[in-house]
């Protein structure tokens, strides 16, 4: 008999993961004979906790296709990691019991290290619950620190906002910088790994030098050699253009938008990377300077999205579904780059034993010595991850966003509590 | 005899200053008979007292076209507000010296209201020196704030920029709502005058309803008030996105970003009216709360200008000429909106005299009651300045620059020493 499916998305949305949940239902509908509807979890696993399941089987294919240009998760998304099993049986349980009711034997979780980790645990559990499901994970980070996949859906949308912003504002300080702002500091995201950093060096071109200075969580901060590069860059060049991970830490381990500056300038950061470095800039250097904070803005970039990260999300929903209907259970779809000189990328899966709660760093052959800044074998790795343009419809001068329906199946359980 | 032109950019650029630049040369190329050579300052007016000519006519037809859609201001900018002809004669006779020098009759001065000032000083002291130079002020701000023109070129490219960014920031909160962040601040531009932050509200449509508070320079903060409404908002709605003028003020009339908040938290904020806001939301709601700054970011994003808003900075850079080669002086071309239903535009010649030093805030026609948010009357305003997209070319994945020579005349003066 044919079983329905349940998709939800993690953790932290990306501006295509909408994208890779269209292919996914649109990929289903190709294959009616192996799966009936795709249920989508309201927030995530809570969707299916709760037994809040969109039913995406009374969206029209236009409202379905228009999430391939939607940022956002339009389903929802939620920050819980399941507890182990022995820690929390119950709600590996009600999992079992919501998908028993709706008839669900396919789970597609779409997120990163923890969301493969639920999978993997869903996909051994069900089947000690005698309620075997197929579990699939889809990989999605803008952070692109998972494991085994050569890059993760989300990341070169985020890169090519990221290399963009900083090209432009550092046409801008350069304009300015003989009467004005000499030094200008750039956050973006990247708690651990330095990725996100990193694509901020495709801004280089033959006729733009900046950034100057990346500043990544793998590398410890020096405050003396950093006062010194930026003083050495503005005398040079006339400007500096700094972009930082909001990871970077201290000596201590401690991260720098945390860290009690009290006894240098007699106050508390609030945090942010930028403003604290803005600070000792000011009063180090006394140079001018401005900052900017990307925050949820370069995750959520659909309108500068990456057709190559477009693509590749698209083609994990595909894939998720093509594996599920071979059978496949505790898997990955994972990008895998090709060897020739010319980009080449195809999708092969993975076990998500080699992938759950493991942690990608940016590697340390990928950054020059000084550490403040990636080297060619790191431009070669990111450049073809921010290539080609993917612009959504616009409407009334923004994107243009559809109308779902987003209707929820009715509810055949208790209410869960927890 | 025909004359040289002498054009300079000032104060901050935006994201189609450049495309001003690019229609005005390209203009001039149509009236040879009339104009000779277009010299830009490098660095603006400090390329005049300097001496520092920029010989654009050195460039390809394809170098001056792709300005058209490269941020920042390629000849340089400057911060210099030329001193009163009694405080600083000397700076106005170098000026005239320098025109004198290059047969320069035409002074084309791309900026805002100080820029505008400064043209209509030329205008009457060239007269006073016996050195008649025919002076067209050119309008350019991300401010919005010139008296007489209905907007100015800059800022519908930084209003589309604010306007996709809320939508897609919010698209992005709503969907980690439940579980994670309940509050986002986007920090804007605007010191003294509210537009930019006003046109976060064109993100709202029928399928979003953020941003859902916008504080600007124009309404003194009321923190009481501010800290209530984001608690209905996120009971109602279950997050809040705020966009918040970078001018806000105090009831003490003191911006909020420079307050000392010492009193409240035991610390001293290091400026960034967002990190200001998220400090107190934390504190006071206790919400889960996310914060970005745009700075240069929203100024010089070329890659999401508003078609309309290029139209306009190309406009005025024709017609600049057109008004140089009518012999019209001390005049700016302005933006006149028609009367229709359907936005209609046309460009006229305005009296520098009515636009020098005056600033235009955000009416408070456009404001609604309890002065978080514009009504209908400010969103039909806005609304068509940032209709339609101008893509940039992309090389490598982000905006391709094309290179220019600038090549300076050879200097007939002595040296300048200010």
């Amino acid at each position: 008999m044919k079983k329905n499916a349940f998709y939800a998305q993690s953790g932290g949305v990306t501006s295509v993961i909408n994208a890779t949940a269209a292919a996914l239902i649109l990929e289903a509908k190709k294959h009616k004979d192996k799966i009936g509807k795709i249920y989508a979890g309201k927030n995530g696993i809570l969707g299916a906790l709760r037994e809040e399941l969109i039913d995406t089987s009374k969206e029209s294919i236009t409202a379905i296709e228009s999430l391939k240009s939607r940022a956002g998760g339009v389903f929802g998304s939620c920050r819980l990691k399941l507890k182990d099993f022995n820690e929390n049986k119950k709600e590996y349980e009600r999992l079992v019991d919501v998908f028993k009711a709706h008839n669900i034997g396919y789970f597609f979780y779409n997120g990163g290290n923890d969301s493969a980790d639920t999978a993997y645990k869903v996909s051994q559990i069900s089947n000690a619950l005698s309620y075997p499901i197929k579990c699939i994970a889809i990989p999605k980070t803008v952070d692109n620190d998972l494991a085994v996949t050569d890059c993760c859906p989300g990341f070169g949308s985020a890169a090519k906002y990221i290399a963009t912003s900083t090209l432009e504002a550092s046409l801008d300080v350069e304009s300015m910088s003989e009467t004005s702002t000499k030094v200008f500091i750039l956050e973006v995201m990247g708690r651990h790994a330095g990725w996100m950093a990193a694509s901020s060096a495709l801004a280089r071109t033959s006729r733009n030098n900046a950034p100057h200075i990346i500043l990544f969580p793998e590398v410890k901060f020096n405050q003396q050699k950093f006062l010194k590069k930026i003083k050495d860059v503005v005398k040079k060049n006339g400007y500096c253009v700094i972009v930082a991970s909001e990871g970077v830490k201290n000596s201590k381990g401690k991260f720098l938008a945390e860290s009690d500056t009290k006894d240098a300038f007699g106050h508390t950061q609030l945090g942010g990377v930028a403003p604290y470095l803005s600070s000792l800039i000011t009063k180090k250097l006394k140079l001018k300077n401005h900052w900017a904070v990307s925050d949820y803005l370069q995750r959520s970039a659909r309108h500068i999205a990456s057709r190559t990260d477009l693509l590749h999300a698209e083609a994990v929903g595909i894939h998720a579904i093509k594996y599920a209907i071979q059978g496949l259970n505790g898997v990955m779809p994972v990008i895998i780059r090709g060897e020739g000189a010319k980009y080449s990328w195809k999708i092969k899966p993975a076990p998500l034993s080699k992938i759950a709660n493991v942690e990608k760093k940016l590697p340390k052959a990928f950054i020059t010595k000084d550490g403040f800044d990636v080297n060619a074998k790191a431009i070669k790795y990111l450049q073809p991850l921010i290539l080609g343009e993917a612009y959504p419809k616009f409407y009334n001068g923004v994107p243009k966003l559809e109308q779902l329906k987003l209707i929820e199946v009715k509810k055949k359980l208790p209410e869960w509590k927890f």
